[in-house]
């Protein structure tokens, strides 16, 4: 595997590849990452992996600086995934000047995370388009963890006709239920036992939208105060469309059925200081 | 020459066409335009003009209905000027949906052209990013007649990390120093007669800075009261640094000698209902 930095050399390395798959991430890789190069593979001739923690993506009060770095770890994960390239830029090799130029990701930055982590989105799509400039791949996976960062880079790419595929990932979980997340890490051991919680209070949501309920709002309150009542503080617990993550109408959108609309709940919550986000398709 | 309107079909014409070349136009094609068509030839293997008439550029007052449609005349130009295939989308190829994904060209977008026509550079910036996704060009080329346009193009390719060389082409005038421009056709006989002071402005402000003149800021307001007394409304002339246009320091940049920062002329004034703008670099 070529461990490789600046963007000059990246091209260089990349010219006469063929089709490139890239896989975009902070580092700090688990086998929700490892996952996602496994499956690059089969998308094209050359797997190229990136390492960047992206501080225009980090809230001034958010955990840029304490965000866990293991770089030797992964690149050992990576090699044994068989990527060939890591693209691990420098903060210099990235925003070698202060980055005025961004992507204005449009109206779906200010819904959920986006309304709980103001300019978030923004930071991600200015960062993605920039790695998506530097590597030009063919095809590019993100995770559904991050379910509406996977949105807002769909929408990206089609209303700025990059000619690129997006793929999405499924979310690997612990045998807990509870999503993987560099994050995790955060957690002291009383709260990572408490942590599944968040991922069965989604499973409840969906299994009673399932059974017929279609009080949506009163599912999502419902599923708040459980959190909350287990020591959680929630930011959100959210039933939305898929297409968009605006909430559907109860009577034009049922779940299920003929004229399904395909939903997905969302959620936000903080453990102590962690923050832990997840989501589920219906 | 191919003509061609989808993104599609332009993707599967330009496939292994080795090097590419774009020049992006909205039409009304010009000796100025032209002359970037014959320049483009010496950049690659295959040259590609665009002719689009850029509604999210224009402001809600401003000449989008108007602005002059010459399909065919601009076609035969083109296939004279040895043009391989025009790229003529649709407002529905190219703005499928509503644009919400935008680019936020940074602070240079307040200055100047910027501060009377807010939103333009974003427009600009957002249709030039998907010409290039469109395209994936190596070289393209832009007049220098936009002089803030160019400045824009070039800092959101440096800041995008976007593999694409950018060119600037001198502006083409007519005999009596007029720039060409496509908003020309909407002058009067009489106002055409009057046209070229711009041009005449701007070479004496030029003229009165190489003598060693230093109060640029007397040298502006002069040029200002000039125009307007010959019958001009004059929204601005500027003399700023050409790295990034803001105003030099008359001490710390000395427009000549050893230590010379490069400078620019920029203008835009009405006449009539017509807003001409023009520049001169030192």
């Amino acid at each position: 595997m070529q461990v490789i930095s600046a963007i000059p050399a990246l091209r260089e390395a990349l010219a006469g590849r063929g089709r490139i798959v890239l896989v975009p991430t902070m580092g700090n890789l688990h086998a929700g990452h490892i996952s996602l190069m496994e499956q690059a593979r089969a998308h094209g001739d050359t797997v190229v992996a990136s390492i960047f923690v992206n501080r225009l993506q980090f809230g001034p009060n958010e955990d840029f600086d304490k965000y866990p770095r293991t770089f030797e770890a992964d690149c050992a994960k990576l090699r044994e995934a068989g990527v060939d390239i890591l693209f691990a830029p420098t903060e210099a090799d990235l925003y070698p000047e202060p980055q005025t130029v961004q992507v204005d990701p449009g109206p779906v930055q200010e819904l959920l995370e986006g309304e709980c982590r103001p300019g978030h989105f923004r930071g991600v799509a200015t960062v993605v388009l920039k790695l998506f400039n530097a590597v030009q791949p063919a095809v590019a996976l993100f995770g559904k963890k991050d379910y509406q960062q996977l949105m807002v880079i769909r929408h990206m790419v089609r209303q700025l006709a990059l000619p690129i595929a997006i793929v999405g990932g499924d979310t690997v979980r612990a045998d807990d239920g509870l999503a993987l997340s560099s994050r995790n890490g955060y957690l002291s051991e009383a709260e990572r036992a408490e942590a599944p919680r968040l991922a069965r209070t989604l499973a409840a949501l969906r299994a009673a939208v399932l059974a017929g309920e279609r009080d949506y709002a009163k599912l999502e309150r419902d599923a708040v105060a459980a959190l909350n009542a287990a020591g959680w503080q929630t930011d959100y617990v959210a039933l939305r469309q898929q297409s968009d993550l605006t909430p559907p109408s109860p009577a034009a959108a049922p779940a299920t059925g003929a004229n399904a609309v395909p939903l997905v709940i969302l959620a936000a919550a903080r453990l102590g200081k962690t923050r832990l986000i997840d989501n589920l398709e219906i």
